[in-house]
């Protein structure tokens, strides 16, 4: 499967072309407008996330609700963009043109890099793309990828770990569906009940000093079949694509699986995972500390994985550029509202590994129908047990 | 660009083909041999790093002492070849197969989880490739794209910034000619004289333990153009391709840019880099917090990324495992010595890195010919200053 | 530059996403639009391509008539969906799917293969896809290529050299602009008058006798820059790239390049270009034999280029085939009515052939921006007059 | 799977690394090095086919007789590199350079392009990876790909149709096991044996007037499963990637598959392979003028594709050129001496047919073992039976 998305923050829509999908895929919109919406929520988020409920068109590849393995196209309409119609005109109008001109390039945000790189002196030809906006498109992907994933006994969950300075306590021994569900019901996606509370109030303060806050989100993936990835060539190593997954998400500064930089604090006695081995379910691990990974292959142990987000770049408590024409300097601007993005970045982030590994299954297991391919992971399920 | 390599740890030779090359590029054996060397020093080092002392061999795509645009075969030998022809042996011998066979997999390498993705019963089939030696080729690959980046004015260096619980401090305003050098005179490519000596002492003490230590390394790079990779895709941004390339090194379990993993306990005013001008320099940063990267793009400021290594998982102080023909459990093998890699493992952090930058830097000025390529990065430099 | 399309041929729309653009490309929905209208022309169309009008809308990556450099997302909607929204729902609707379910595979399309590679009951499944419908959205795609080929100083033109039986005279020395307006002219792009006149006839006698006909095109393409494409590595060669465009448009089964098969008749003295030199124009060649390729790359010569296209396989007069539920033979079904495609075909052919030729040349030369596309494209034929 | 060749004409030695392979696939030097043999026979064949007898050596990939799973590293030596040392010495070496430059392009090679595209004085830094010495390395690929396809039930015939002005008479009904070995037999390759001599005496006319001569050479791919390739998306057209592939092999200029151009005279009626159905085989085909493609998919009936190899372009009659330094006219200079290389050319052919073949089928049937990949198959043919 490769996907590409298109769609500016403000245009008439996001455009998604998911291409080599598996055919007979049951394809539920009800939840992948439900991965939206989860998108969506979260304690910090600003006014835009009330105004649209996002959901997806179904434009091709979907027929009876199945997938044909023909391309998939889904469009997620901006709801506002009617207000936005004149600003994102793909018409020559010098005037508009001239009179909607930004040339004050915001800190933390892509506008003066991308106005170098594409030569533009109006910014907006660069943030209306660079926008978190577009992670809409890459949830839609992930939750498609997600439908896949759930087919072959295989599950993904998010949470929030830290706000700001507040750490959550790891919450251990819950099975994923409830984990699940507490996330779901946290305004932070937070399984720590007092944690929860002190980030919401956290969030509350940078607010109301209008500054914002970032925060360390974690997902982990359950059902892994063992070898997913592989140790042959640098580039197929899929602990590797997970983390330019994660990197890849907006004002994601750092990865890391299973214990991660504290592995820098251990000795090798500490951190590897001792092989044990049962008739019933053939070999497993004493524990995971590793993160589900070993020679970039999954060791069929939970995939663990954390990204830090940064704190949203738009602020009331302005920061200090210059004017790209007029060389002024000036307190950068604010665009939006959210002061804390972190549970929503937790949602994206399950959509990009969800997508990696739906990836790396379909590179491993035949899958022109979605049978084929349940039936193969199933058969080498058994070959696992059995090895 | 594009590379493969092939080759086991105990095979003939490690082979390397870089393809899709500029031409005209004046090649170094030397340089290339130099980085290979630097690989294989650090204190903390086994046995092999002392009888092997790496170097290329050309077979193709150098001509007269520069590149022809043709794709570049390089070749590593493994000078203790002679001692496992058999071992190694590429063609049926049952007896010999028989005879060799490894089946206990060791925690913490890819030994378990390649043989069942494999379906190998004797482990040495994964082992040999799995094994660190295939870096040897990805620094040789990395040195080559050095060779292009001083030509284009960017630099790379590499230091340890924590081995086991020992943290260097940060050593700042050191001109980066400096920093390499005094990199490259400790032991433990550490700037900071007591770290360093504590370090030494860190990894004696595992050693004595009969225990191994992992550790934090730090590339950075000096000289970048702004607005390398792109926001419009998120496959084209370079700080993700550079997070895929960190954790694509063997025992790499975590990857951060510019303050990285802080960034979730601070405001977003103290995170963001001013945007400052000045005519003789144009749009630069007041501070660099964000390690050179906004939207996947070059911000112009150094590139500073870090990544953990967790211990190395061959030990003398046993991990229990289960042998695979057997069922039976016994305590893991010792396949190597050393205690310690870190200080090598940032050479090898290096040179994926100045593969990545290289591979960005062709990716925005695709050229035939070295000159074309340093002409235009030019070019746009004088654009940057102007903009 | 790459780019995927999504879309059956009577769903609500095509979709195209084109990523990795330049910026400041000057976009002409007109000139799509002249393109896509080209499409749909030509003596031997049925009634489909009367009743829709393809037009496009720009969805993403154009503002005010420019490109951002951002995806580009252009819809082609499909005028009748409205007929059509029962038979291609995207939800569940058992009813409705048994009722509509076709099962009678057509020779000479992909009904029957496609649905045993995706395991479809319904051949629409296949068929949908499979349809040249998606020809539009390459149109487009290659529509905007020629708007960075002509700012280069490259353009592109294509015709009809024979149908059925009928072989068009070669007419030569026409410069290309007069070449392009006397194909748009004829109702079946041929050049030659009395072949026109009789390309006519063979289509109206073909469809009189309820049967269809094929025949050849051929690609022009003008201004060149010597040395797009490599020699080095077998998958960057230009001209094999632009083979697998050609045999890659639906019913083509063959491509040729310059004296193509009549190479094999011929002794090297007669077929190879001798090289000529001149102060003015550096150095061209005597002939062109070759078609403009020495080593899959352009000597700067015309590209020519001659696809196969076979009759459309939906006819009147009808096939046996097989019920793939009941495994009753018939007589293949009618789908639609067109008797002859060719002229439509030599409009799509220019099309993949103008992409492949537009990404030779962003591979070559640097565009972030096409002002910096332009300006070294210049450069570079100033290098090579002066060579 | 991937590949990347490199290596001159007369450097050390070609290297092909193979990236991606199934364990367990029992590897067989013989067989390899029994198609590098092919591809040096053949009548018309000079002076160096007879001095080096290629070989591989395994550096990599294989142990034991099998696959491991690891990139596979080849080498096939150059074996007169000895007397070549001095002219291609990767060293810095100003006088040697100087004295060794050519400076005189040839007509129909790479010559002139390529030194224009790198900026090459000494055209040798062109001709040295432009000659067709590095389709030695294809056809150990493919002679690799040929031993996974014989697993799965997949056999490939080559020979030649036509050289010069001579064309074979199409011989029908004779098994492939029957056909390979009388291609085998005749030293032109040609089942027709009148045509044979008279090939045979065209190539030594050709060679007496110190001419030289192309021809036509015919791939059959015997065994395909139904379905391989796709329709959903144009690049992922099989009979498209096998055009690719066959006219990215030095000197061929067109491609066909089944009736190929043919298809231009004939009507729809004429063209299209009408379905049939037994229980036995399932649904198969009463005719095969399509060659085994529909939809860019296989059908299941043999692949038959065709491609037309110019005439050698060294010759002994010279063709005009023009000194690159001096500017001053020569006749081209003579660098080998076949006058015919088609026989050559079809091993060559069947060897890039032979890889498409086997990436399409492990696209299909993604598999880290070739027993999965042997047992999808089967499993599949068994599908495609009851559909």
């Amino acid at each position: 499967m490769r996907y590409l998305t298109a769609g500016e923050s403000h245009g008439p829509q996001l455009t998604l072309i998911i291409d080599g999908v598996p055919s007979q895929v049951p394809f539920s919109k009800e939840q992948i407008d439900h991965q939206l919406h989860r998108r969506q929520k979260g304690h910090g988020r600003g006014r835009r996330m009330q105004i649209e409920r996002d959901e997806i068109q179904i434009m091709s590849g979907v027929r009876f609700g199945k997938t044909t393995g023909a391309p998939i196209a889904l469009v997620i309409e901006n709801k506002d963009y009617t207000h936005w119609q004149k600003v994102m005109n793909p018409f020559p109008m010098q005037e508009e043109a001239d009179k909607r001109k930004l040339t004050r390039p915001r800190p933390g945000h892509a506008d003066l890099n991308g106005a170098i790189k594409y030569d533009h002196r109006d910014l907006r030809d660069v943030l209306e793309r660079s926008s978190a906006r577009e992670t809409a498109a890459r949830v839609a992907a992930g939750a498609f990828a997600r439908q896949i994933l759930a087919l072959c006994g295989i599950e993904i969950a998010g949470h929030v770990l830290q706000i700001g300075g507040v750490k959550a306590k790891r919450i251990l021994d819950v099975p994923l569906s409830e984990f699940v569900t507490q996330a779901e019901e946290s305004p932070v996606r937070c399984l720590d009940p007092e944690a929860e509370q002190a980030m919401m109030k956290e969030i509350d303060d940078a607010k109301a000093e209008g500054d914002s806050i970032g925060g360390i989100v974690e997902v982990i993936v359950e059902g892994m079949p063992i070898g997913l990835g592989s140790h042959t060539q640098w580039d197929r190593k899929l602990d590797a694509k997970i983390a330019q997954a994660i990197v890849s998400i907006n004002a994601f500064k750092g990865v890391e699986f299973g214990i991660g930089f504290e592995a820098a604090n251990l000795r090798g006695s500490q951190v590897h995972d001792e092989i044990i081995w049962s008739k019933e379910r053939g070999f497993t691990r004493a524990t995971n500390r590793l993160g589900g990974f070993e020679g970039g292959m999954t060791t069929g142990e939970e995939i663990i994985v954390r990204g830090v987000m940064k704190p949203i770049p738009t602020l009331y408590k302005p920061l200090m550029s210059v004017d790209i024409d007029t060389k002024e300097e000036f307190a950068a601007s604010i665009e939006r509202s959210d002061s804390c993005a972190v549970p929503a970045a937790s949602v994206v982030a399950e959509a990009v590994v969800a997508w990696e590994v739906a990836q790396a299954l379909l590179e491993k297991f035949p899958a022109d129908t979605v049978e084929e391919l349940v039936a193969q992971v199933q058969r080498y399920r058994e070959h696992t047990r059995n090895f």
